[in-house]
């Protein structure tokens, strides 16, 4: 059975309607965000060496509040292995993990900038129901794109392999592509139309080559926008579909309609489609 | 009580619609565009040394011109304040600032550029109608699409802030990320697919890792372009179903359609839908 | 009144039904490929050593055929001011004209290469009528795009234009932005995403304002993007339904279809809607 | 008449049905992608200089085992020179040729990763019917938009043709635009946004040119990617439609959709409509 004391602070931690809640829930974004842009800051020479002092205290300090934290989330869950092994809970122990491993290793303290993924709850905690609305469209028609993306992937991987060789083959190692990991990198950063400069063809025929990879490219970086559009437009639409009209039973209004575009009559509020 | 010659004023630099004021417009886009290519084309060495003189002389009787007209438009305005917290009165404020100010901070006045920014006026200026109607398509699918813009941004932000501190972990100061803001720099460059090439990764994992960035920066510019392809279908499809034949009641005629394609008669005009 | 071998020249050069007009114009494109491919390779260093002469004499030959056909078509035109004030007949005098003028100026010999915009006509020519049809579909859609297209080419100006100068501004002559014209330059380079890096901002309040740039321009990149998609699926879909069948009068056929997809009856064929 | 062990190599190779038959394809694959692999991490210098014993028996190794493979291919294969003129019939020798080309001619070897185009079979063997028909959609849609993307090829090379040309003019030999066919290949890493920087426009008229070019280069890139998006939304609203509920009739359901949305019954499955 749960004591008093574990509900108590369940309700605050864990707790988005209530204001005990919503206060702690404000204050942790704050906490991370400013945490975030201390470890940040320690890396500009200019201000470490004069406040690297005050950056590592405050670097603890805010480990110290997360890891408190943390443990009395464990503490007070009904359901600990679940919060434990959730995408959250998981989340909340990489975040304060750095700062402990940087007392062996050396450098591992800047992946404490991990922690702006739990900034990621300001969507729930906020009630920023529109908000969520949007993301789910988002992330719906990700997610009826994503075997379209991912063959997508696997051809520019082939293509990326059999053009990095080919180049391997005719520029060789005098003219900076000097293995086909590196040929492959210089494929990838061509084909995506980046274009950094640190390798480039120098022969007539490497040159050319490199040009139709380039306007394959250009081509190709069509098909992902392409499917995301198709996939997006779709999602969009059943958006404004959903939206029914109690009165006349008309369809199909904007999703910041507020009346009727038939009978003029109020519309139902959009529901928290949030996802639980 | 306004007087005679406030009226008259008003009528010539806020009128578009007589003969007066439609010159005046004119004659001060004009304006505007030749302060600006003064600017400009003092800051190019070889003009500077011939006619700095003569550029010097000319942007002071601009900025003169511009102050005269500004203290005109507060004075003859019916409503003094409105006008001068209106976005059209801080942008006459702005545009004039800059060469007051560069009596006391060297350099300041090449910001005159913001002057660019009053040309604007010049579609209201026009009555260029379809214009305005194309914007004011352009901007509705803006104003519908801007929640997912924005929670698109907040996902690259948390992105390139992840790889860029990874980045600072892997390849360190020795090759050019000297601080995890230079590497959050450096990770805009690459996902955004710009790619100066000023800094570049050197060893074999943090060339994965930026084949990787790209390869997922190569996917995610479809999101933004998605939305707005999609928003805007929307809006182009519901421009061609407003223009409805006063005959036959067919509706989805092109946006430049004269007559109906169902009947044959005449279609009404598009409206003057400019923005008040 | 026309004299017989006005006619008889006129239906060789102008033709493109008879036989003799379909081999005239056949041999005139590949003179036309051979020509610009003479002048190209003449350019090259180790080609140009070797075969100057032959590409010289190659050349003036391209050039007198070229010189011989431009006057036959006036003599042989029966409105002759038309074909001369013609997009067509404007180009094929431009494209005889570089080879003469190199005679006075150097180096403007390689501008014969605008002879390539000749062989637009072969899609005229060969009757390539589905290639017209697709090129209709494209046509019509930029024509429907283009004002959208031109009102964000001034925004993209304006933008650049104050990103420029405020580069110049923060950056200055000693980090390469030696003038406003070569800031706005940087500024092109950077919002469109080609980033040669040749021009970089060194100082740290230059590299945000860099960043905050390639985001806007990573967004606005969406814009035209999604203006002609939108455009060219309103498009393809009037394209579908135009082909409607003769029998059952379906609509919404696939351009390649050739079968009713309701009756299974054959569909008429695509007319020949090249541009007159 | 084709022998008894004809038939049961033929099964086990050819067959996707059998036990034997997966298990073959499984290894195969696995196969293929490690001698890929090998190939690869031969050309990284520290691996080679230790492992380039090993890394030589492996490919020769593998290249025995394809080898044998082709011949039973052959051997076994009831229609003979139907599958050797195959597509696959192709990459099939083609795969095992570089490995022998190796011995007379060095370098060679490297083509080798073209085996990786063997790996397309996984989607047929692996029976992923779900990917073969998002596989489908693509293709589909490719194939309505080959002309309109070839004929805009047709105008990129016109374009890069010019504005190379023009530029070779204007820069000249001195600014690294030593002919025209590199005047073409920095026009193409231009107009695509690559952006190398290895040769870049140093005069100002140039300068602006590029610029220009730039701007061109960013709306045309909206066009390739207009076209595929537009295919691509009627491909996937046909697929949605084809998905018929057997007891209500309704249509429009999503791919991934189990239950009529009308009726709430169960959907016919998605059949297998791989490609033969």
């Amino acid at each position: 059975m749960r004591s008093q004391m574990q509900k108590a602070i369940n309700d605050v931690i864990f707790g988005t309607d209530t204001p005990a809640g919503k206060r702690f829930d404000l204050f942790l974004i704050y906490a991370i965000l400013a945490s975030v842009l201390v470890v940040i800051l320690d890396t500009v020479m200019s201000l470490h060496d004069s406040y690297h002092r005050l950056f590592f205290l405050l670097e603890w300090f805010f480990t110290a509040i997360f890891t408190i934290e943390y443990a009395l989330r464990i503490y007070s869950s009904p359901l600990r292995w679940q919060y434990i092994r959730s995408f959250y809970g998981i989340v909340d122990f990489v975040s304060i993990l750095p700062s402990y491993l940087s007392l062996f290793f050396v450098g591992s303290s800047y992946l404490v900038v991990v922690r702006l993924l739990r900034v990621l709850r300001i969507f729930r905690v906020l009630k920023l129901v529109r908000y969520l609305n949007e993301a789910n469209v988002l992330m719906r028609s990700m997610r009826q794109a994503r075997r379209k993306i991912l063959l997508f992937f696997c051809v520019v991987l082939v293509l990326t392999t059999i053009f990095g060789s080919l180049m391997y083959v005719i520029e060789g190692r005098e003219n900076g592509f000097t293995s086909i990991p590196k040929s492959i990198y210089w494929a990838v950063i061509t084909i995506t139309t980046v274009g950094y400069g640190d390798i480039t063809p120098q022969s007539a025929l490497g040159q050319t080559l490199a040009a139709i990879m380039m306007l394959i490219g250009y081509s190709i970086i069509a098909v992902p926008t392409g499917i995301i559009t198709a996939e997006l437009a779709v999602e969009i639409n059943r958006q404004r579909e959903i939206r029914e009209c109690k009165y006349c039973h008309a369809i199909s209004h904007d999703a910041d309609a507020v009346y009727c575009r038939k009978c003029g009559k109020k519309l139902p509020e959009q529901d928290d489609e949030a996802e639980s």
